[in-house]
């Protein structure tokens, strides 16, 4: 078995992040594995919206735990929002393979992420969607994908998951 | 820059594929590697049906052929159809996650790969939808997310395609 394939089987979401900053050259290699995603006819309708500052991050942590009732973002120092254009071919398709890319990016790093999903219900409400235009400087057309949550884990115990029976059929 | 990144980032489509199978094994591999994305709530929403047999690829082919007026497979031998419950709480992202997975781990090994779109046009109609009950044996809650086509390339020019300015915007 080859690198590659041996960190795609190795990817785990990570649901605890230790209070550590991963650099950002590393952070920028993650980025920059999401854009080589495909997309349908080329169009490359993602954007990644990354959150560093500190500030920012922990205005919008906040602002989550109010929403769900605890850090959705499991203590990150970083993440990384891909949103789409909502009148492109295949928006969430699009989307997510740069999401996927950035998750065995980083753990071909030794990196460990999570996929949130909860920061697109949170933009559906009032205060999201302003927080969306004003902070984050996104149209109504760009809608949210899913987001990367970029960390060093805190606990060691990974647990493989089984895969479902009959994933694959082949006829 | 490790081969995990470097897999991703020499990863493209083709759309040209030479009249040649990839060997059941590689394939399989192909298809593991797609089992390991993950998915929200770990509810592996997706399934993978690899149509090897040529009779039942070729009848596809030239139904796909008479609705879109050329082959849109490329002449790939062997595809690999991913579909996912619509019922899930996230069908279309858990399912593009399946096929980059087996995008990626196919450049790794040398393995050339398209993302087909037009399945899911064509399980719409009557024709359609009757192979999609009957020959695949897939129910009306399993949508489809795309086609991964599975072949060699048949020419070795490969354009890399630059990325839009501003695709990572940091905050």
């Amino acid at each position: 078995m080859n690198q590659t394939i041996e960190t795609i089987n190795k990817r785990r979401s990570c649901k605890a992040f230790l209070d550590k900053k991963v650099p950002s050259d590393i952070v920028n290699e993650i980025l920059n594995a999401g854009t080589k995603a495909p997309s349908a006819l080329n169009k490359q309708s993602a954007s990644i919206i990354c959150i560093e500052n500190e500030d920012v991050l922990n205005d919008l942590r906040n602002k989550l735990k109010d929403f769900i009732g605890k850090d959705p973002l499991y203590g990150a120092r970083t993440i990384a929002i891909v949103v789409a254009d909502k009148n492109s071919r295949c928006p969430v398709q699009d989307g997510s393979c740069v999401l996927e890319n950035m998750f065995i990016a980083a753990t071909s790093l030794g990196i460990d992420t999570c996929w949130i999903n909860c920061l697109h219900d949170y933009f559906a409400t009032e205060e999201g969607n302003s927080f969306k235009k004003n902070v984050l400087q996104l149209s109504d057309d760009q809608i949210t994908i899913g987001t990367c949550a970029i960390g060093y884990r805190s606990n060691n115990e990974i647990i493989e998951k089984p895969r479902k029976e009959n994933y694959i059929r082949i006829i």
